[in-house]
């Protein structure tokens, strides 16, 4: 918290720098409204991958590769820039929101979540016992448990960079490396660590979590930090409804959360270019909207006063 | 229905040439199903008097014009042509819907409604006399009216040649024309046409339509015509659920009516293209899945015997 900046204010934060995400970005900036778009990854290695796509209008017989470039390109065009912090949680303020990255927070009148399909699966009581003992962020969590135990689940080699960072901090540091060796290669780990193996099943605690259940032990701790590459979106957002499908929203890609937009894949089916273009261009307006009202709700406020 | 040609069956029949039937068309293609687009018109004049266009993302700074011919371009590369004909009504068939073209039916197993905004707006009790009385489609229904008394309500030119038609089956034919001199200019109309200027204001009759109210007179008839660029897709469509926003429809596209799907401008704000492009996508993926739940049922019944 302090780092916090309170200088800049974003009218719409983007998660995700997928088709959806650049597609509401350039809607937003096409709109004059301020906008920031954070990605963590290359936009999008799904994209990359393709080999050829048919089926997006105007744009026939590309590879994968030569129409992410396109849509990057288009980015340029518009003058916008990626911003690589992984953002770790979105928290509702008077004014809109606060974006928790990793040493930093954001603040945005609007969301458009825009994170893809996600296949992390959280482990048993996980989205329970976030923020009372279970966090996804070491830097803004940290500070909490000087002196004390903590647990990092370390699905990526991130998590390692993590516990060391904590190691600094915590009395005893028990790490749980639940990525490939390839992963781990050149991570010098701090002394002060100790290295469990086995695979994580749930949480453990009562009002508070105290420690983690692995296949075949229990381990017990203060905090447990749990760290992977991406969030999933009602852990990013507390409160945010989900279906089987994806996040819960409306045609206007409006989620429950006033304010909280989402569009392509991480709204469900079928996880292509168009569908995602045309959400997050959806969603874009919708946010784009919803400030134009919040605007002539604030000066009715001032001509009552 | 003498007309009817009962060979060829469509998988997705796509009404409109916008941006999302084009999308649709595409799609549907390249899903392998058997598509047919109609549309009357220049596909699309809106997209033609755009004078720019800054947000379909991958396709920055070009003019409508030459994006309307990036998105027929990508129909030639599918191998794709537009049918000219103008559809006049979709009706339920046993395996699926006929549309009514002006002197043609065509067969479908899923119709794909994408014919954009619409702002024609009925006549008083237009709709509830559609098909008792009241026809959008003179070769269609002209036969029934053989030696009986007709009114053309012509909204274009194509409303003078169909009363011309007429006039060689009906006893009497009454034309209103609702159209500039301009368009009318250089359609000479059959002697036996009465014409009669005013502005209609709405369908007269009890179980029956029996006359048409103008500004200051009732006229009466046995059947009236009214020809008009657009049909309203309830029109098209009888029973199809629309609000105030447009065509009802979930978020896969699909109508109240099992196999009807609509896409983009006609199922409301906001009118963009990529939000159409992506809605096109979408509903050509669930007439897709439709199609081969379909199939999976007819495999089903055919075990059972």
């Amino acid at each position: 918290m302090e780092n916090m900046e309170v200088n800049e204010i974003f009218d719409i934060a983007i998660v995700g720098c997928g088709p959806a995400g650049l597609s509401a970005a350039i809607n937003g900036a096409n709109r004059k409204k301020k906008v920031a778009i954070f990605g963590t990854e290359f936009c999008s290695p799904k994209l990359h991958r393709a080999p050829s796509v048919e089926n997006y209008l105007g744009l026939p017989n590309l590879t994968g590769e030569e129409m992410r470039k396109r849509f990057l390109g288009h980015l340029d065009v518009m003058k916008l820039s990626i911003n690589k912090n992984k953002i770790t949680g979105v928290y509702p303020e008077e004014d809109g929101f606060a974006l928790q990255a990793k040493d930093k927070f954001y603040k945005t009148r609007t969301v458009v979540l825009a994170t893809g399909v996600s296949t992390v699966k959280p482990i048993d009581k996980e989205v329970e016992y976030l923020g009372r003992g279970v966090s996804y962020c070491a830097t803004c969590d940290g500070p909490l448990y000087k002196g004390k135990k903590v647990i990092v689940l370390a699905y990526n080699r991130e998590g390692l960079e993590e516990a060391n960072y904590l190691a600094e901090l915590a009395a005893e540091v028990v790490l749980v490396p639940v990525l490939s060796e390839k992963d781990a290669q050149g991570v010098t780990l701090e002394q002060k660590i100790k290295v469990v193996k086995g695979k994580p099943k749930g949480i453990i605690g009562e009002m508070w979590a105290t420690g983690v259940a692995l296949e075949d032990q229990n381990l017990s701790a203060d905090g447990i930090f749990i760290i992977r590459e991406s969030v999933l979106p009602d852990q990013l957002v507390p409160g945010l409804e989900i279906s089987n499908q994806g996040i819960k929203v409306d045609r206007s890609g409006a989620t429950n959360i006033p304010g909280v937009f989402a569009a392509g894949d991480c709204t469900g089916a079928p996880y292509q270019l168009s569908k995602a273009a045309g959400e997050g261009q959806v969603a874009a307006l919708a946010a784009v909207k919803y400030l134009d009202e919040l605007k002539n709700k604030a000066r009715e406020q001032l001509a009552t006063v």
